[in-house]
C-alpha cells in the first residue's frame, strides 16, 4: 500500500516556511508498513488543489491532506477534495449546532462563513478535533474503479498528531495485515561518514531484512535500523544482530545504543558514577556547557563553569597564569589542559573540561589557523588532551569542538 | 509564470530527511517574479518519476527537477523527463570523453553505468557541474501547445546553488520581464504574534502592494516585506514606507530593521558603545553566552562570564552571599541583581548580565513555579531586573529566557 502526503498553504510555498507533519506522518505509517510514495505542497488555489488532490487519488491508495480546513475563504479543501472525487459536500447540522453553542458559550457572534467547517464529504465520517475548531473527516471510497482512503486533518502539528493517533492509527491498524515492527538507533560520534560506514557497510549489507538508514552531521553518524517481522520477539531479534556487529566493530566510538543524545548520554555517566562536573570555555563560548544544560535533571551532576572569552577572564576565573598565555598562546595545549585541571579544582568537581580554539573566519594565523581547537579533559589522577583541525564555518568548528568535548567527558567516565 | 520544484530521492521519503533546496530556489525564483505553485517530493521509483514529471509539465511553465543525475541505478531523472515529455535521449559523446578523461587523470577505470550520466534530452542544453560530476540540463520546449522550460539539477546543495546561480538565473532573467523587487526583514522581540499583528495588520494592509509574511516564533515575530515595482527605487521606497509606519506603530519592540539577529543587533551596539559586556547564567546555563559568541567577531566587545548552574558556583564566581540564596532562594530577584552586578565588577565590564530560573521540568513549586525566570541588567549606574513566566518545555523557557537577557541588554544600550 502506497500513501501520499500533501500539505496544503500558501506559506508554505514561501523561502521561509516547510512542511514538517509530513516526516511525523511518516514515521506513524511506516510504522503500520506503508510507505509514502509521493509527498506535494500546494497553495491555497482551488484549480491548483483540485489538480493536486486529482492526480493522488490516482495514484496512490492513501491520500492525506494537510491544512485548508479552517474558517475562510483560503480554506479550500474540503471543495477540491469533492470537486476531485466528484463527490457531493453536505452540510452537517449537528455539525452546525455544535459550532453555535461553541461560539454562544463564549458570547461571540458566529461569523457566517464558519459554517463551512461543517460541509462534509459524502460518506465521509466526521473527525473530532479534541485540539482545535475544524474538524477532521476520514473517506474510503472508489475512484476510477479503485479502493481509496482519503483523509483531511487539520494543518497545526498539535492538532493533527492527536486527530491522527486517536482517529487514523485505528482505523489504518485494522486494514493493514499485523505486522510487528522493531527499531534501534545507534550513534558515533566524532569519525567521518565515510570511515564509519567503510566499517559498518559490510554488516548492514549482509542483513537486507533489516532496514538501514545512515544519516550523517555535526560530529555524529547515526545507524537507524529498523525490521518487520511476524512477531516483535523475531523483529527485535533482527535489528540486536545488526546492532550488536555494529557494535563489536566499531567499538567505543558507538555513544549511544538507543538513540540517546550525546549529552545525555554523559548526564546519564555523570549520575551513574556520582560524578560532578565543570567546564571552562573559550572559543566555545558556553556551547559545552548549554548542550548538558538541555538535559533535564543535568543540574544533579553538572556544577556550571567558566566562560573565559577573553584573557583576562582565564586569569580570573581559571587561574591560568598570564605568563603561560604570553609563551604558548591562549590556544594552546598548555592552556587547555589548565583550563580543564583548575576548573576543577576550583568548582570542587570530580570532572574538568577545558576548551580553547580558534572558530573563525578571523584570528587564523599560519602557525595556528582557523579550526584549531584544544580540548582537555581532567579527573585529578589524569588528563586527556587532544588537538584537531575543524574545516568549516565558524558554527560548525563550534559544534564540533563541544562534540569532541562532551565524548572526552564521556570517554574519561567509561 | 508558475513554477514547480520536484525533489528526487527516496531518502527524502523517509522520516529522517527533508528537502531544504527548495527554499534557496523559491527565494531566487521570486526574486525574478516567478512564483512556486507546486513542490513535489519522489523517490527512485520509474514509474512514480514519470507520473510526477508527466502531471508537471501538465501544469507548470516551468518545473525544476532536482537530484538523480548520478551514474547509478537509482539515477532515474533523465529517462523519466524524457519518457513524460515523450523525447529521446542521446548520448552526449564529448561528454563520455570528458568523463573517461577525469577517470584516467586520476588512473581508475570507470565503470560501464558512468556514461549514462552523458545521455542528454535532445534539445537540451548540457550545464556544466563545477562543484561535482554530475552535469545538469536546460531545455526550452513545448508540451501540449504549450511553452515549457525544464531544468535537471544535482541535489547536493553547493552544486545545486552554483549551478542554479552560473547557469539558470542568467537564463530565466532573460525570459522575465525586468523586476525591480526589494525586500526588508523588521524584527520584533519579547512580544507575542497576536499582541503584534493587532498593531501591525491594520498597517501592512493598507498596502496590498507590498507582499507581507508574519513569522513568529522563540520570543521574535519577523515581517518580511516585499515589493515589485519599475524601478529599483520605487520598489524600495514602497518597502521602506510600510517598514516606517511599522517602526513608528511598534516602536523600539523592533530590534532589527535589515534583519539582523538579535545576537548581532547586541554585538553591534555593544561595538559602537565600546561596552564590554559579561554574563552569569544559571537556567540558560550558557546559552546566553553562547548565542552572543555565535556572532563572529564578538570577542572584542565580550568577555566571558559564568554559568552558575549549583549554588556554591554562585557564590564562587559571583559572589553572592549564601545567606541571600536562603532568604530569598536561586531563583529571585535579589539574587538576579546581585548576579549582573557583580558579574559587571568583577569581570571589570560595562554591562553585566544575571539570568536565574526553573526551567524544568522538575524543580517548580506552587510559589515559584516551572518557568519563572528572573533577568537583570547592570550597568553600574542603574539596574534593570524583569520576572516572567514562560510558557512550553525546557528548551522553550530557556530559549525565550536568553532573548529576554539579549533584549534587556539592547534597550540598556538604546
Amino acid at each position: 500500500m502506497i500513501a501520499e502526503i500533501i500539505a496544503i498553504g500558501s506559506e508554505m510555498l514561501t523561502p521561509y516556511r516547510q512542511d514538517t507533519n509530513s516526516l511525523f506522518l511518516t514515521e506513524r505509517l511506516n510504522e503500520l508498513g506503508i510507505s509514502v510514495a509521493f509527498k506535494t505542497v500546494v497553495g491555497d488555489n482551488l484549480d491548483h488543489l483540485i489538480s493536486v488532490a486529482r492526480t493522488a487519488v490516482g495514484r496512490a491508495d492513501l491520500v492525506i491532506f494537510m491544512g485548508g480546513l479552517g474558517p475562510t475563504k483560503d480554506d479550500l479543501t474540503r471543495e477540491a477534495v469533492a470537486a476531485a472525487l466528484a463527490i457531493e459536500l453536505k452540510r452537517d447540522n449537528n455539525l452546525v449546532t455544535e459550532l453555535y453553542k461553541r461560539f454562544a458559550e463564549r458570547r461571540l457572534q458566529m461569523p457566517e462563513n464558519n459554517t463551512q467547517q461543517c460541509d462534509v464529504l459524502a460518506g465521509a465520517v466526521v473527525l473530532t478535533n479534541t485540539k482545535g475548531t475544524a474538524p477532521g473527516q476520514w473517506l474510503e471510497t472508489e475512484f476510477e474503479g479503485k479502493a481509496r482512503m482519503v483523509a483531511l486533518l487539520p494543518g497545526p502539528p498539535h492538532e493533527l498528531h492527536t486527530m491522527w493517533d486517536t482517529e487514523i492509527m485505528p482505523r489504518l491498524r485494522e486494514k493493514m495485515p499485523p505486522a510487528a515492527i522493531a527499531t534501534r538507533v545507534l550513534k558515533v560520534a566524532m569519525m567521518g561518514e565515510s570511515a564509519v560506514d567503510l566499517r559498518a557497510a559490510p554488516i548492514y549489507k549482509k542483513y537486507p531484512n533489516v532496514e538501514t538508514t545512515v544519516l550523517a552531521g555535526q560530529g555524529q553518524v547515526e545507524f537507524h535500523l529498523r525490521a518487520t517481522a511476524a512477531t516483535k520477539q523475531e523483529a527485535q531479534a533482527e535489528v540486536d544482530r545488526v546492532a550488536d556487529e555494529l557494535e563489536d566493530e566499531l567499538g567505543d566510538a558507538v555513544f549511544s545504543s538507543h538513540g540517546e543524545s550525546l549529552e545525555e548520554i554523559v548526564s546519564y555517566y555523570l549520575q551513574m558514577r556520582n560524578a560532578k562536573l565543570a567546564v571552562a570555555e573559550s572559543c566555545t563560548g558556553g556551547l559545552v556547557a548549554e548542550r548538558i544544560t538541555s538535559v533535564a535533571g543535568s543540574s544533579r551532576s553538572f556544577l556550571g563553569g567558566a566562560v573565559v572569552y577573553s584573557n583576562d577572564l582565564k586569569t580570573l576565573f581559571a587561574d591560568i597564569p598570564p605568563l603561560m598565555i604570553e609563551a604558548h598562546g591562549a590556544v594552546s595545549r598548555e592552556v587547555a589542559v589548565a583550563l580543564a585541571e583548575n576548573i576543577r579544582e576550583l568548582c570542587s568537581a570530580d570532572i574538568g573540561v577545558g576548551v580553547t580554539g580558534i572558530a573563525g573566519p578571523g584570528g587564523g594565523t599560519e602557525e595556528k589557523p582557523v579550526g584549531l581547537v584544544y580540548v582537555a579533559v581532567s579527573n585529578g589522577h589524569k588528563n586527556e588532551v587532544v588537538q584537531r583541525r575543524f574545516f568549516g564555518d565558524r558554527e560548525r568548528v563550534r559544534r564540533w569542538a563541544s562534540q569532541l568535548a562532551l565524548d572526552m567527558v564521556r570517554r574519561m567516565l567509561m
